[in-house]
């Protein structure tokens, strides 16, 4: 099944959407918002399941025609968000271009950051800065949404918690980044409120594609309408859902609710490009001496989607547009 | 007012406390859970403030016992946490001890880390930690619950937002520091679940005691019931609390909710004694040529309270026991 959060207050309509995006159902009578879903997982997402069938049949007299444009992100705001970096390639890269030596641990043990749950974007909002100066760049990425975990869980309990699948915007400050991990407490200030797509989808919306705790289908990216990257997603991930899962519960319970980020989607193959611009920056610096692509600026507009085999959006497209402005933030 | 949650469920029962912290009552007619308050505070403060005075006044027929065991903490779950390290002496004396030198940044601009808010432990829950060997400390600290901060907030803004103060119990893993800041990403698997205070008090119960953005008391600490430290928490506290929630809304929206930590209360005048373990160490090794105090082992207890100048205390005490499990965490 999809599951969406209709913009509403602060948690958002929790809303059933059918599976090629065209048709939505608010389901109050079962739960109100995401989180109260994956609270009471067990009892709900069963009920879930019946009014999605439903319909798929045409069978709902209440489906409204869906408009992704009205959605918050799937969880507009979360207990955690936790996000690794999985695809090794990229923080190699990425290390280069800050000309620092990637640690040989980075390939047998996941890198995870504790990132801000308070507040994310929807993904047709505005990516609003600040300051262009900071280096706004997208990071495209898969994300789940996972049940409670308990501390010490191995990693078969941990892939067994996986609830749900979307796809995240890491948005980053990368001319923050050095000075801040520089201080040695990680990233805070280069890393504002993430985006997602507008639907969450259940692990079985992605079979055969869903496999060894991955999805193997290409992320696509696009700035300004042009082709930027579509790695295969299933390729060059080091660490599977399930191992990043079983590293987040290590000392700790993991509520539910609990989402979980695979890092920049990145291949070995330069031939099928990036998910964000700091990668092709070092790219272009190692092939022809110095950066080319620029950060993103005011009016820039990100788009990430995943087509399963047939061509057909699964979680809908994050389409967002930077907004730069001296002002407060909203 | 002082505010608790009684244990239930995810988010427990709100309930308002008497200043002497022995009667409360619940208000399910006016708030079920403390994020509802958060989320609506200039609505339901005011009628909980009415509570208040009405429980005061032993005007309340409802009241009942307030017992601290049966709280989870304030807020069992947030949407944020963020732990700053204001005390730069506490900071500088931890890194003598890793051998990594100060940047001189430290003193002028606040050091923050995002924490993990997805479950707190309450204040007389223990402590539960899989591997002794971990290097399990505590760290006492000052907290401060925000309402919504716009991004870009300046230091007014962000000191209008403090609306509830409480104590935290920042437990470490000290032994799984050194090897997850090499990676650069920042705690995690090191920053287990934090404690809080059972209550979480509005400024004015701190009076005269709360200004320029800081509480101007000791924050008394004991292990195994001898006394640990009881650093004045006003003193050498480089950064106030407007300046740190400045400091973490410079890149986004904060979150009606939003925890913000002090990190370790620390004097200079070392005779007041520390609020963690490793400070301790820190000390006996420049003093004494090598640590003296081991870190927490399975039974040890923590006390981590805050009196008047009265002698009563304000916001009830912090007191954990090590509970060392080889099992599932719970």
């Amino acid at each position: 099944m999809k599951l969406a959060s209709l913009k509403s207050g602060r948690d958002g309509n929790l809303v059933v959407v059918s599976r090629d995006l065209t048709q939505a159902v608010e389901v109050p009578d079962i739960a109100a918002t995401l989180q109260e879903v994956m609270d009471d997982w067990t009892s709900v997402a069963p009920q879930l399941e019946t009014v999605s069938i439903s319909l798929e049949q045409g069978a709902v007299d209440e489906a409204f025609p869906f408009d992704p444009s009205e959605c918050a992100a799937p969880l507009p705001r979360a207990y955690q968000w936790a996000d690794a970096s999985s695809y090794v390639t990229h923080v190699e890269l990425i290390r280069k271009a800050r000309s620092v030596e990637l640690p040989e641990s980075y390939w047998t043990e996941p890198l995870m950051y504790q990132g801000g749950s308070d507040g994310f974007i929807g993904s047709r909002d505005d990516i609003v800065v600040l300051d262009e100066a900071w280096g706004i760049d997208f990071e495209g990425e898969i994300a789940i949404i996972t049940g409670d975990v308990f501390m010490g869980a191995d990693e078969g309990a941990a892939g067994a918690a996986i609830r749900l699948i979307m796809l995240a915007n890491d948005v980053s400050l990368r001319n923050l980044v050095p000075a801040e991990l520089a201080k040695g407490f990680g990233f805070y200030q280069s890393k504002p409120a993430t985006g997602f797509s507008p639907v969450a989808v259940t692990p079985n919306e992605l079979e055969p594609a869903w496999r060894e705790g991955r999805v193997h289908l290409p992320l696509v990216c696009h700035l300004n309408d042009v082709p930027f990257g579509a790695p295969e997603a299933g390729d060059d991930m080091v660490f599977g859902f399930p191992r990043l899962i079983q590293h987040a519960a290590r000392t700790r319970n993991l509520c539910a609710g609990t989402i979980i980020g695979s890092g920049t989607v990145a291949n070995a193959d330069r031939s099928r490009g990036s998910c964000c611009i700091a990668e092709r920056r070092m790219i272009e610096t190692l092939d022809e001496g110095e950066p080319k692509t620029s950060f993103l600026k005011n009016g820039d507009r990100v788009r990430i989607e995943m087509l399963n085999r047939h061509g057909r959006s699964i979680f809908g497209a994050i389409d967002q547009t930077v907004v730069v402005t001296k002002g407060e933030g909203r």
